[in-house]
């Protein structure tokens, strides 16, 4: 048994009541967060290590629902490019995705994300395996989709050859305590109805999340409009692969019947307001679905699309975007916003028996954010500050599952500069074959 | 005579070319730019000091064209709340404003702004003086105008008592190297023809900027709609007081006719996308206004509107929500965005012959952006990881007028901690008087 302590922190909960301890303490012992409140616990436990939080704001690690981090490598690639998923990315990917590229790319893309408080995150690309094994050397939780698509792609010679990837990596990691396997089938219009079902099936089987992009794109929405008169939505609905296991990323173009179809299906829905705006893809009617009480966290996509993998950049967005949209600053006030940034997203995993607050039994994924930098202070309003002010440079001390990864915005035992050397190493392969496509 | 030589740097020149110089090395003499270019520089010139810049990426210092610093005071008080101009902001400043809290909350705020690389600012508040002298103690570059209003202010105790204190403020600080003394009615609607006549004809007799809030809200179109049958800026128009000297902030609501006016009478435009987005208040044809060659610049607006005083903020704001209005990803690439926080802002001030970009004889105000944070990895456009990836954190080096203000991500003599902590102190007595307007 480890014990450890957390002081002079004050803590948002994100309990139901949304409960905020001012100079709060955590306890946690193992894996579990074992005691929330005041100076009460200071007195009643003994733990082997105290960690002095300096008047820092402790939260739920947050939770990214979409990503691909390995693209991290193609960062600030091809940015402002029409047309780039098919003219650009998918032949990049052809030329240059490897186990290698898979592996680094992950290792480097987990590092951000734990580094700016992420504590778990749901990634849908090639050789899932090697992402797993970064996801497990950094320590952090994951929910892992192996990408199923009608072509061949880097990991597997044969059309639809991830889903046979995807049963083998469910088998090998389905017990895992940091890593939940599940099957991803890329989009609507990259697998017919047969290998989608195929897909369902599989997670059926073994209980286990479908991710899927859906609702992205304008072209989608006209293919399934010209060929069955559905939005694509429907069309998933129509062939049977929607349940309370399935997380949908973006969901931009919906209507009123498919919010009533994701309510009824209990979907998750993965928000990705930063590289949906950057690609001027649409907002997405976030209004109608959180006030519904629709399952809703916030995503970062590829950072080759969003280009950052933390969380504080994308609640920024939120928040200001759907004012926006809605012309109307009382609209998603900071609380909620932070909510979609942990128990939020935790629902839409289907997690939040065991993460996403700070409660007595869950598991210990928190992170803390100091707020000595200039940009910290004055508070009046912690959630005002995370929201409007914070950025990922200022989380400071980060634990996964009652491990400490981070602390004094580095990690206490990953070796992030090896990495970074090595991606660099890399970038000179990339750019070479980058100059052949535009 | 004293010269800085910087080294290992890979320099945004934001010259007319948008010339780029990897590992290049830039020359200062006193306050000026000496020389700019590669190793030869190293062998030429003899150097007091030479700054290892550690491939990082050294661009112009970046422009905030409109603030009001001290209200960071006020930073994260009221957020998400309606109408609060009139019932909260109003209220509050007259119940506490002073000079005291103009002072330090000047200090903070240009901390903030030097801390994240921006090295000249334009700060439209009460209490100018107090400003200047902030602005001077920590060696930043400043615009500043005394706010004129139609009601008593915190600094004068009748309507319109802004102008009697502008001419002072402007005699004061006419000569001074950094500021440059300005007269900022606050907006038409608060001000009546007169007296923004009066304003004009101070800002010509001393030819010092005139800037004022144009076109920012829905009330303000409906008044000189119903009123005059004008836009606002028709409406300045025909009172004849918009002239290249003129700084416009937000111009969110402005029809064709007003471009044509504005492009005209060679006004600034300072655009504060945050804020606006945050206040749900609209979105300005700025696609328009940049493809005439209008100059545009970028502004945080007031920390309590905007809650950061950075510009790299606004960067990532601007081509995102332009991006997604117009439905077009190619929209605004990175560079066009790099050019408004610098060159253009430089512009917008009319200050363009002397700062705004890293060219021989310009005044030596600059930045370098570290680039060993893991979101400044991996690089292959400078443009898109300023302007996608990087936060205010990863700003290293800043230099203004020659003097090295900013060295490892901190001062090299300003005092932060302390003012940290008197802004502390003060928020107990806001947080106690702001309670009573709940």
């Amino acid at each position: 048994m480890n014990r450890k302590i957390i002081k002079n922190v004050n803590i948002l909960t994100m309990n139901k009541e949304k409960e905020i301890i001012e100079n709060g303490v955590v306890a946690i012992r193992d894996n579990l967060i074992e005691a929330v409140g005041g100076a009460e616990i200071l007195e009643k436990y003994k733990a082997e290590e105290i960690i002095d939080g300096r008047d820092g704001i402790l939260m739920p690690g947050m939770i990214n629902t979409h990503t691909h981090a390995a693209m991290v490598v193609f960062r600030s690639l091809g940015d402002d490019v029409a047309d780039r998923l098919k003219k650009y990315i998918f032949p990049l990917e052809n030329m240059l995705v490897d186990s290698s590229l898979v592996s680094l790319g992950s290792r480097y893309g987990i590092a951000e994300m734990l580094l700016s408080g992420v504590t778990t995150f749901t990634d849908m690309y090639y050789f899932e395996d090697e992402v797993a094994k970064a996801a497990k050397e950094l320590g952090s939780r994951a929910v892992l989709g192996e990408t199923v698509v009608d072509f061949p792609s880097p990991d597997c010679e044969e059309s639809y050859g991830g889903l046979g990837y995807a049963e083998w990596f469910i088998e090998k990691w389905k017990k895992d305590e940091l890593i939940t396997p599940a099957v991803a089938p890329h989009a609507p219009y990259t697998n017919d109805s047969q290998h989608l079902q195929n897909a369902f099936l599989l997670s059926k089987k073994y209980n286990v999340p479908m991710i899927m992009h859906v609702a992205e794109m304008d072209f989608e929405i006209e293919k399934y409009k010209s060929e069955y008169n559905m939005t694509p939505v429907q069309y998933l609905d129509s062939i049977g692969v929607l349940d309370n296991n399935f997380i949908a990323a973006h969901l931009i173009h919906v209507t009123e019947e498919d919010i009533n179809i994701i309510e009824k299906r209990d979907i998750g829905i993965a928000h990705n307001i930063g590289a949906n705006s950057k690609a001027g893809k649409g907002v997405p009617p976030l209004k109608e679905m959180y006030g519904r009480g629709l399952k809703v966290g916030l995503g970062s996509d590829g950072p080759m699309s969003g280009n950052t993998l933390d969380i504080i950049t994308q609640m920024s967005l939120v928040g200001k975007i759907h004012k926006l949209f809605n012309k109307d600053r009382t609209l998603f006030p900071a609380r909620e916003i932070v909510e979609m940034a942990t128990i939020g997203g935790a629902r839409a995993l289907n997690m939040d028996k065991y993460i996403g607050s700070i409660e007595v039994g869950k598991k210990a994924d928190m992170a803390i954010l100091e707020t000595s930098s200039v940009n910290m202070q004055p508070i009046y309003d912690y959630y005002s500050t995370i929201v409007y002010s914070a950025n990922a440079g200022n989380v400071d001390t980060v634990i996964v599952n009652g491990k400490i990864l981070i602390k004094d915005k580095n990690f206490t035992e990953f070796n992030f500069a090896e990495v970074r050397e090595e991606l660099k190493k890399l970038r000179e392969k990339i750019k070479k074959t980058a100059e052949k496509l535009v």
